[in-house]
């Protein structure tokens, strides 16, 4: 575990001793010796960390850190404020300011390298997911919005202490600005923690369970391995923090607790849970975009390929309940709609069909855009009879109302439905495709706005 | 860092001895008795890391490893052979079934951490993956004989060291099963290694370069991070392999090095490493095919929102040089190709149209497939001269040649082309598409196969 630091002080001395201490480690250093030269290479060097003195002529530590964490290119890196000050209005400065983390001159070896390994883990993680993001950014995927509404949105709190006493006043304090909830068992904390948590504050100084076996299987669950966790020790237990954190404890707050202190580090926690998240999710919806049709929000052709696929398969394995019907539907004189009303109206007619269609097939039907004006239901396990019922439902269910456009206009939609059902081993996906779209051929031949079923041979 | 671990192991005081070890680190721990146990615990319990001993009554440790890297639910589960045996033979065939790591007893317990720590680490890299790649798989965006492809690859060794003649034995050997260079200088060696590199081979012992610092600038560098080494190292140099290790060695042999160890390490790790590449290669494939359109390649209705988007945002801040052109295009009487001769060579025809249309377009251009059987060309920094003069080479492109159907068919197409161009600040991208589509259907009025241009007002 190694990484690239980032060391920002105005006393020359303070800097080279850092930088001994970090390259008898392995860390990489950079130096910058004011505040504004920082941010320049913090943006142009992008480092994994950043140890931030405080006390600098020109811009302080604090608003150093505040520009670091506004600008897009550097608010995902961690910094950890360095200060001689212990005053606890400095302390709170510096995590309003952002600062992941902060330490007191003279620094603590052990405990800084202790904080630095936890961060660059952290670091190396988010990193591997915004290289994924970037991609969907240039692809006009990433919805700034979205982030704006997740970041700062409120968290949800779990306290986990054997004195339901102090949680309650830990519940008290932090439910100004979160949903909280505590629990003093932690069996039940465990699993609570797998749902929707956005902080795990801990009593490590719990008598009734071992917290920091909690805090092993809390990190060994793939359900509730990212979840942060800030826990309160006592202040002497420099073992015991320490242990804490190489278990992967995000942050800790002795006692007794300084509750702005402490609401202060879950607001930092949470934030930063909040960008994991959002990078995430942004991925997982842009993995579901390649297979939805932008238009209707139905699934794609890519879609209906890959599950026709397994359906024919699963059907050639020779199982009777694994028979497939596929519908296939054609709006009838689409291209009128076009020619008369304008491609807005088109699209609404489009959405309007897709919208009718989801909510006359059953929950195991895949309704699909094929392209253009033309839509395939897979039906697994669904035979002829029932097929017919269902296309003849959703025939009528676009017919008998007419659409409704934006402009006021009422306009009488017809669809043309080829019905075709798997014919025992040896069928294709192609072949029951083609059997679909020869009964589409045959309603619009004769006269369309019906139901065709092409027999099985 | 922490995991659960299954202990396979047939004598039961070996099994309590390594879990109260491990247990003390905060590790969680299982245990099976026997290989086929083992087996069926690894694919229910998926646990983190196996400690797999070899000497077992039925199925030995061998087999067990060999079935458990089979299997699709298991093959990405580290595995630790340990045996009592410290014959090379076995240590070959430990490696060759495809055991990550080998440990003879008595185990020696800082070095089995620190193995732990660094199979998991690498470990929960990959679950994260494996996380998006499912979503990929269940919608059909994995590729199966992609990853065969990618996972039996020849790979790409790089050897470091600061004896030549070391390095070129090295070579020899390595290069039975891959492609191999060397490399003396370090610096050299860096850049080599940000390319296509699948293994760095780095001679620990080395005296002319400070080869543990070498690992740091590798790790540091985003370019590098992820590059598997293979370091050889002293038998003796225990607190060398140990920081080694830390700093993100993934394996190592000891010299005098058994060329049939380093060869059978050297490829397990090649291994690995592919099977993480193929995980990003699928994920970034996903995100690309969620702008792209599946018949003809071209990008999507989704793309050019978003890319059109940014080119008019950019025209209304006002540079004369950021004007923007659209083109529509409307295949001509398209229903009746589907309807005379079917929805396959309604497909071909889109094709063969999609391919013109990208050969006749410049490389700034963006085309895109609109929806059916229309397509939009978006370009940036083109005014409607140019727009004009590309719009009508793409006319006469599909025009003067005849589309040559698979059944040998020769169909006449032709294209009704309508273009646009920025209005000046206040234009929207909206009334940018309005105008084209209008120029569209006053070429379809005027007798198809033409271009019309809506003037700028």
């Amino acid at each position: 575990m190694t990484a690239r630091v980032l060391i920002v002080d105005d006393i020359a001395a303070n800097v080279r001793l850092l930088q001994a201490k970090l390259e008898a480690e392995y860390y990489e250093t950079l130096t910058a010796p004011n505040g504004r030269i920082a941010i320049e290479m913090a943006i142009e060097d992008q480092p994994d960390i950043i140890l931030l003195d405080v006390m600098m002529p020109e811009i302080d530590g604090y608003e150093v850190c505040r520009q670091l964490k506004e600008h897009a290119e550097t608010r995902h890196i961690p910094i950890i404020l360095i200060t001689a000050l212990d005053g606890r209005e400095d302390r709170l400065s510096g995590l309003e300011a952002g600062a992941d983390d902060f330490l007191t001159k003279p620094v603590d070896d052990v405990v800084l390298m202790a904080r630095l390994r936890a961060l660059v883990r952290l670091k190396q993680m988010v990193d591997d997911l915004r290289a994924r993001e970037s991609s969907s950014r240039r692809a006009g995927l990433t919805d700034q919005a979205v982030y704006d509404r997740q970041i700062s949105a409120t968290g949800n709190v779990l306290i986990l202490d054997d004195n339901a006493r102090q949680a309650e006043r830990l519940m008290m304090q932090l439910g100004e600005d979160h949903r909280c909830a505590y629990e003093t068992d932690p069996e039940k904390a465990l699993k609570i923690a797998a749902g929707r948590v956005d902080l795990v504050v801990l009593n490590l100084t719990a008598k009734a369970f071992d917290a920091l076996r909690w805090v092993a299987h809390l990190r060994t669950h793939e359900a509730t391995r990212q979840r942060p966790v800030l826990a309160i020790i006592n202040a002497d237990e420099r073992k015991v923090m320490l242990k804490a954190l190489e278990l992967g404890v995000n942050d800790v707050v002795p006692r007794p607790v300084d509750m702005l202190e402490l609401r202060a580090r879950a607001r930092t926690q949470i934030k930063r849970k909040r960008y994991g998240d959002f990078l995430r999710n942004t991925l997982d919806r842009s993995l579901e975009l390649a297979i939805t049709d932008p238009l209707t929000h139905l699934n794609n052709r890519r879609f209906l390929d890959h599950h026709l696929n397994l359906a024919m398969a699963r059907h050639n394995r020779g199982a009777a309940e694994d028979v497939v019907s596929v519908l296939m539907l054609d709006i009838d004189h689409f291209k009128r709609v076009n020619d008369t009303y304008g491609h807005d109206a088109g699209d609404e007619v489009i959405r309007e069909f897709a919208r009718r269609l989801s909510l006359n097939v059953r929950a195991i039907d895949m309704p699909c855009r094929f392209g253009g004006e033309e839509f395939v239901v897979l039906m697994p396990g669904t035979d002829q009879a029932d097929a017919l019922h269902i296309a003849e439902r959703v025939r009528s269910q676009v017919a008998d109302t007419p659409f409704a456009l934006a402009d006021g206009h009422l306009l009488d939609v017809t669809v043309s439905v080829g019905v075709a059902t798997s014919r025992g081993v040896g069928d294709s996906p192609e072949s029951l495709l083609k059997r679909a779209d020869e009964g589409v051929y045959e309603a619009k031949q004769s006269g369309r706005n019906r139901v065709i079923v092409r027999a099985a041979a």
